[in-house]
């Protein structure tokens, strides 16, 4: 009994998706149930990488979503709409869908998945975070046993392709960007990339399952690489961390009041406190994540009782993320054979939420920072920076001078000093008053970079 | 509706599972619909790391199995018997089965699910590998859409505990073991660990999952790290590679008549021809596998359009496998919760075998080497064995002089030289050849050590 298959979109992971239903030998053998019924495309006379039936081409997509036909749609067209529209549109004519679309799940997602809830049928995303690595699915379904106490990932591509080259050659931001969009790494506009949204788009995705509640995507603090220095990159070095574009969600464990006012779900005692942000993160060289080079992504799950789980590979490109669409479709196709009531989903595989949850306010939120001062070069100044460090009660981890160099466009040449400061774990409220403080000693210039630690 | 569990052991495993479904706050809240109604114990008046309602425990596991309230039977007692004989009862009872017992699965696994197929009931295995790392289910769910290359992995964590001490510190494995012993990282009677036997029966499972079709356990390759030479962890060091203990299967693209005759399996065209195998590896030390250390375990997907995805994590302890475990008891709940008709299975879930594989002829298999030499300290000798390996047909890397001091046990001592050679990827039969050709070379004494190099 062959299963009807609609694709949205016919584009490099369209064609993926379609390369892998046509060529089933070898592949599980429910892939050979899969029949492609109808593509919607922008121009069906274009040369595509993979050989479709031209006949199976329309360019209007709500043909592809009426077709009576088609039992699953697979929204791979991007962009937000149409893309949401016919993601609603499959769901009240009763099909599940599939969709690689991160932009849509993290704004629209609430909506997408009540109107599934409510038809009884799946909205499936492994494609729209870490491209082909298995990272939904374990998140929904293997460690539903687990407290989850914190996901952090390198889910971003082009930011960790440009930070590995950043750190291997000491070469300027701006420099590799150029290099990456050469080369097709970097988009022509690469913002979304490079100043975290899409990062935060994702963790927001990957928060919502991990604690069983809606995320406020727009609330995500987000930092991207597009302001950091190359200078960072290799002081970090040298004491011993990598920087990488992190993206984080942590369980805060709040009084009610810590909850932000902000946030739509007011806090209370049943609300689960959350600290998730994006930004440049110094990792000690031994961490599970500083050791993910180039276009690879990577997410580490920390839970009890499990520990340390960590899923490692391709963050993108059509073959991967063609084979996370297509794990989604044989997932809703397995759950076919087995002849259950229209409507009955399987908790699990549906994500339906169980829990709300708040960013917490970010100034009561602890972490470590790296903070880099230019300062005047005068006998004793590394030491009443740590002091002044010390009187505002952040304890110092690390603490060393630097003979600033014009070279660094922060340089500040004329004979100035660079102090490079690593903190403890501290509350960001208490930090930044040390750090307003410190900024009015006499010696101290500017505050050149500041950036988290784990 | 609550979900009848049944225990059956409760040591440390059987403690993890017991304490999760006995604090469901903050979990999934599928856990909370999990009910524990009978455990098998074997001394009742123990003291337990878990506190349970001791009506709960009986001594007679059939009991367990048995018991009309008890819907999963969940094996995590250890052993063949009688784990095996209480899985077959179950099934045959109609009731689902969760193991951690890979040691039953790797050896019976073909009876137990021809039982569980006939009987229209699951047996989940994921804490039977890897600890508490996802990687059943991504393998038998998420990576479906691939045409699996490569599956390999380090899957057990003693060897792996032993492996980075001898690398870190230079100590010979006799040292290393008895201090893994003390600390309880290696059993009193190591042999299933740094023999590689536990290794095999993983990667028969993995194999299995992944290929689609039964492995021959027995048939299995096997060498360990019992005999390795802290010289060759150290030169591996040297030469820019890291050891460890890796099992592996890959696809060999094989005519019919490379298929091992010994194999039940005939070998036909439409039998896949599987190179399965357990051995201390160098691996390069950018590969992924190779930054993981202590008794964290790691596995390495290839496949077709994915690319490469690793999967890393703690091997072993009671929380990790603890988290295994529910993963498959809450899997088996969500699927019940669709109310389908008794007796149908979704495939993938269920991991039917849909091909027939077979092990090849290990020697038509191709792989890179490593081989310590000891010869006789005189001039040109590493020129000549070079000349010997090219003769031999055998495409060298690299080939490097070492003073052999007295220090090692093959050391030989007496002014030899050891000789060390990596070589490229040949065909293993005529490897062999070449060492013997060599080895007949006058000024050659001894192949000291032999080992695979990815």
């Amino acid at each position: 009994m062959a299963i009807g298959i609609g694709l949205l979109g016919l584009g490099t992971v369209g064609a993926g998706v379609a390369a892998i239903l046509s060529s089933p030998e070898g592949r599980h053998p429910l892939v050979g149930d899969l029949a492609l019924r109808r593509v919607a495309v922008r121009d069906p006379g274009r040369a595509r990488a993979v050989n479709l039936d031209p006949t199976l081409l329309v360019t209007d997509p709500t043909l592809v979503v009426d077709d009576p036909a088609v039992d699953i749609v697979v929204e791979v067209m991007g962009g937000l709409e149409p893309a949401r529209s016919l993601i609603l549109r499959a769901i009240a004519a009763g099909k599940s869908v599939v969709t690689a679309n991160k932009a849509v799940i993290a704004r629209y997602g609430e909506e997408i998945a009540a109107a599934a809830a409510a038809r009884g049928v799946y909205v499936l995303i492994e494609a729209a975070v870490g491209g082909g690595i298995p990272i939904i699915e374990p998140l929904k379904q293997s460690l539903g046993g687990n407290r989850i106490r914190r996901v952090s990932g390198i889910i971003n591509g082009t930011t960790n392709y440009i930070l590995s080259r950043m750190a291997d050659e000491g070469a300027a931001y701006g420099e590799v960007l150029a290099d990456a969009q050469r080369l097709g790494y970097a988009e022509a506009d690469p913002a979304a990339d490079v100043q975290g949204g899409d990062a935060a788009d994702k963790i927001a995705i990957l928060a919502g399952l991990a604690y069983g509640g809606s995320i406020e995507r727009a609330a995500i603090p987000t930092e991207g690489i597009d302001r950091l220095d190359a200078r960072d990159v290799a002081y970090a070095k040298e004491l011993g961390y990598v920087v990488k574009l992190l993206a984080v969600a942590e369980r805060f464990e709040a009084s009610a009041s810590t909850a932000t006012t902000a946030s739509p779900a007011a806090a209370t005692d049943s609300v689960l406190g959350l600290d998730v942000r994006v930004h440049p993160t110094l990792l000690p060289r031994a961490h599970p994540l500083a050791g993910v080079h180039g276009v690879n992504n990577a997410i580490l799950v920390e839970g009890e009782p499990v520990g340390q789980v960590m899923f490692f590979g391709p963050g993108a490109g059509a073959g991967p993320t063609a084979s996370a669409v297509v794990a989604d479709i044989l997932n809703i196709a397995g759950i076919r054979q087995l002849g259950a009531p229209a409507g009955a989903l399987d908790p699990l595989l549906a994500a339906s939420r169980w829990r709300q949850c708040a960013l917490v306010d970010g100034t009561r939120t602890r972490h470590r920072n790296y903070v880099r001062l230019l300062t005047r070069d005068e006998a004793g100044v590394i030491g009443k920076i740590g002091t002044a460090f010390g009187t505002a009660g952040v304890s110092i981890q690390s603490i060393v001078q630097y003979e600033a160099s014009g070279a660094g466009r922060n340089g500040g040449g004329g004979g100035g000093a660079e102090i490079v400061v690593i903190t403890h774990e501290v509350e960001e409220s208490r930090f930044r008053q040390a750090l307003a403080a410190i900024t009015a000693q006499p010696e101290v210039e500017t505050v050149a970079a500041c950036l988290r630690t784990l």
